[in-house]
C-alpha cells in the first residue's frame, strides 16, 4: 500500500493518480478472489476482524484522540465532533456489528429466479458480486467498519474514502479488517483504504480508477452527494434528501398518531428518515389538529403552518412554498391540511423526494390505497418514519438510503450489493 | 403533440427544447397514471394496438416505402435497407409480439421479499414501475412495437426516438400503439414518439428532459451507444459489445461441439451473442483442433488462429494480440488452445466483455466450474451462445442486452424495466 503523499506540486499529483489506479487494480484482482470464496471464509474475516477492534481499542482510541486533538483545533462545530468521538461502547459496537453481518445468510450465489424452456434449456438467475464499490464518506470512523463488513460480506472488493478529519481513527479500523482478512486468508486489498486526506484521491475514484470501480456510494452530507453525482463517471447510488411526510386521516387513533409523529419528528431530527411535513385530513382537523401541534410544540418542535394550523394554535408561524420543499433536519416542521387522501398523495407526489413517507389510519382501504400510490422507496402505514434504517429492516446495516430508483431503492443492504447473472444448462441445442 | 421542426435557426432549436420538454412532462404524468392502472388496461391495450397493425398493415407499408425511397436515394447499405424493410410477414411478427407481451404475467405488484420484524413490523418488498424509459435507437421499424409494449408492460412510460431513415414507418407504427393505448383509456403519452429527426432531440433526451427521464436505453451500433454512455446525465442501460468465447474441453462430445461451435459463429454473425473466439484446451487439441477449425471453414468461417491452430489446418492465418478483444461481427473466428480449465477462464476474464461465453464438456464439475467462475452476464454449458436473447429466455422480447453490472444484467425484459419499493405495515410502532 503506498504511503500518504503531500500534494505541492504536480509531480505529487501524479503519484496519487498512479497509486490510486494501483489501488483500483488490486481491488479488482481482490473482488475476483472473493466472488469465488465459500461463505466461511467471508464470516470467518468478519469475526476475526470484530476481535481485533475489541483487541486493540486502546489504539483506536488513541488515534481517535489524535484526530479530536486536531478537530478542536479546527474550532469544528460539536456535532461533528460527536460523529467523530469514539469511545469504548461505540468500538463494541461496531464490533458487534460486525458479527451480525457475519450472521447474515449469505446473499452471493441465491437462485432468484429459474426458466425451464421448452427446448430443453434450464435457465437460473443467480446473485453474484457487484465488484467493486468505492465509498466516499464523511469522517465518522463507524463507516469504515460497517461499508468494509457489508462490501465483504456481497463478495465486494471496497475501497474506503473516510474523512479527512477521521484520518487517523479509520486507519486505525481498517488495520482490524485487514486483520480479520489476513486470518481468513482472503487478500488484504478486498477493503482498502485510500491512504490520501486529499480530494485529488475523490476525483481519481469519480474518475472510475481506469475503470476498475463498479459504483461509487456517498455517505454524508448534501454537498458530498451532489459533488459525487455531478461529477462520476461511474453509476452512483444516489442519496439524496428526505421530505419525509406523515399524513393522519380522518380514521386515525389520535393516541398513536401522536407517538409516531413525535417519534418520526424528534427522535432524531438530522437522519433522512426523519418527518419534515405533517398533513391532517380536513375531515380529521376539528378533532386532531390541535392535539397534534401541541404534541410537537410540547417535543420542543417549531411548526410552520398553513392557515387551518395556524388558527389552533398561535405558536405556529406561516409557512410558505419553499417549506413544503424544504429537508429541515432540525426541530421544525410544516403543517397542512388537505381535501383527503388523494390530496395528501397529490401533495406527497409533487412536494416530497421519494424518499420515506407514512400514513397514520385505521382505514384497511385508505392504507392500502396510500402503499400502493405513494410512490417512495419506503411508504409506512402505522409506523415511524425514522425506521427508515437498514438496520432496522433486517439488513444487518446499511450502506445508505438509495433515492435513485436504478438497481437499489431504500436501505442498501448485502443484497443490493450484489448483482445477477444467468447460468444456462443445455445438452447440445443450438438456435435455429 | 408538436410537429417536427426544422432545425436552421437558434429559435428552432429552443423550439426543439421546448417541445422535448413538455414530451417528458407529459410522460411522467402518464407513468404516473400507469403505475396505478389493473393489468387488464394494458394488456387491453397491447391486443388492440396489435389489432391496429393488422388493421393497418397497408398504411403501414405506404408509409415504409417512403422510408426505403429515401434510403436507396441515399444509397445506404444493403444490411440497413434489410433492417428498416417492412412487409406483411414481418408486420404480423410485430403484432404477435405484442400479444405475446400481453400474455406474460404482469411484472408490476410482485412481491419479492417478506421480512417480519421482532417489533411486530411487516416490510414487503414489492415491484414497481421504473418511470420513464427513453429508448434511442437505429433504423428499425419493429423495436417501436417492441420497446413500447415492454415499456407498458412493466408500467413505464416510454419516449422512443427512433433512427431518421425510418421516420415515415415508425410513425405509423406509433399510430397503432396509441390507438391501442385510447382503446383502454389509457393516456397518449404512455408511449411517446419524438417527432424530429435532428440529433438535438437525442441531445435533450441525453439531458433527461429536466428530470423527467428515469433511464435511457440506447438501442443500436458502437457509436451510439458510447456516444450514449459518454454524454447521458441519466443512468444508461449499458449494451456494450460481446466478445464471445466457447471453450471446447477433453470431456467435450466433439459431434455437438461441432454444431455448438458452428451455430454461436455462423447462424447470425452481426448480432451479440455471435461466438468470437474458441478456446480448446490441449489435451483435447490432437482430437478436436482440426475438425473444429474444417467444420467452420466448411460454414465459410475465416480462421485466425495460434500457432497450435496453424498447425493443424493451413487455410488458418496468424491472429495477433488484437484479435483476442475483437468483436468481429462478421463470419470471422479467432482460435486458441489453452493449458485447461483455469486458463480458459482467465482467457475469458482477461479479453472477454463480460457479456455471454460457453463451455463445451460432458464434465459435469467443469461445468460447474466454469459456471461459478465466468463473470459473464449469461454462462452457458453446451448451449449455442446465441441463445443471448430475451424472447429465448421466455421474456416476450427483450429492449436491449445489458453489460453493465448494475440493475439490469443481460437481456432486459419487462421485470428489468421495474423497481421496487418498501411497503412496511405497522400497528403504532415507534423508533426506540
Amino acid at each position: 500500500m503506498p504511503k500518504p503523499v503531500k500534494l505541492e506540486s504536480v509531480a505529487a499529483a501524479a503519484d496519487v493518480r498512479a497509486a490510486m489506479r494501483a489501488i483500483g487494480a488490486e481491488a479488482r484482482a481482490a473482488a475476483r478472489v472473493l466472488a469465488n470464496v465459500p461463505a466461511e471464509a467471508k464470516n470467518r474475516a468478519l469475526t476475526a476482524a470484530a476481535d481485533a477492534l475489541r483487541a486493540r481499542a486502546g489504539e483506536i482510541l488513541a488515534a481517535n484522540a489524535r484526530d479530536l486533538e486536531a478537530a478542536h483545533a479546527k474550532g469544528l462545530a460539536g456535532s461533528f465532533i460527536d460523529r467523530l468521538t469514539l469511545d469504548p461502547k461505540r468500538i463494541e459496537a461496531m464490533a458487534r456489528g460486525l458479527e451480525e453481518v457475519a450472521a447474515l445468510p449469505d446473499p452471493v450465489g441465491r437462485v432468484l429466479a429459474t426458466f425451464k424452456r421448452p427446448n430443453g434449456l434450464t435457465i437460473e438467475r443467480v446473485a453474484t458480486p457487484l465488484g467493486v464499490v468505492g465509498i466516499i464518506y464523511e469522517s465518522r470512523p463507524n463507516v469504515t467498519a460497517d461499508a468494509g463488513a457489508l462490501c465483504l460480506k456481497a463478495g465486494d472488493a471496497a475501497i474506503l474514502r473516510g474523512g479527512s478529519d477521521s484520518f487517523h481513527s479509520s486507519a486505525a479500523i481498517h488495520a482490524c479488517l485487514v486483520a480479520g482478512l489476513k486470518a481468513a486468508g482472503l487478500p488484504e486489498a478486498a477493503i482498502s483504504r485510500v491512504p490520501f486526506a486529499s480530494r485529488e484521491a475523490v476525483g481519481e475514484m469519480l474518475e472510475g480508477l481506469g475503470g476498475a470501480l463498479d459504483v461509487i456510494v456517498p455517505r454524508g452530507g448534501r454537498s458530498l452527494v451532489e459533488r459525487v453525482q455531478r461529477d462520476a463517471r461511474v453509476p452512483v447510488f444516489a442519496h439524496l434528501e428526505g421530505i419525509v411526510h406523515v399524513y393522519v386521516d380522518h380514521a386515525a387513533d389520535l393516541d398513536k398518531a401522536k407517538r409516531l409523529l413525535v417519534n418520526s419528528k424528534m427522535r432524531r431530527t438530522g437522519v433522512c428518515g426523519a418527518a419534515e411535513t405533517l398533513l391532517v385530513e380536513r375531515a380529521a382537523a376539528p378533532k386532531m389538529l390541535k392535539p397534534l401541534i401541541e404534541a410537537l410544540i410540547e417535543a420542543g418542535c417549531a411548526v410552520r403552518g398553513d392557515e387551518a394550523a395556524r388558527a389552533v394554535d398561535k405558536r405556529v408561524s406561516a409557512a410558505s412554498e419553499a417549506d413544503w420543499r424544504t429537508e429541515y433536519l432540525d426541530a421544525i416542521i410544516s403543517v397542512k391540511v388537505v381535501d383527503g387522501l388523494q390530496a395528501a398523495i397529490d401533495h406527497i407526489e409533487t412536494y416530497g423526494s421519494h424518499h420515506t413517507d407514512c400514513i397514520v389510519t385505521e382505514d384497511k382501504a385508505a392504507a392500502e390505497t396510500f402503499l400502493q400510490q405513494v410512490d417512495s422507496a419506503i411508504v409506512l402505514v402505522n409506523a415511524s418514519t425514522q425506521f427508515a434504517d437498514g438496520g432496522e429492516f433486517g439488513f444487518g446495516g446499511e450502506i445508505g438510503i438509495a433515492t435513485g430508483r436504478m438497481h437499489a431503492r431504500g436501505p442498501v443492504g448485502v443484497e443490493q450489493l450484489c448483482t445477477f447473472k444467468y447460468r444456462v444448462r443445455g445438452d447440445g441445442q443450438t438456435r435455429a
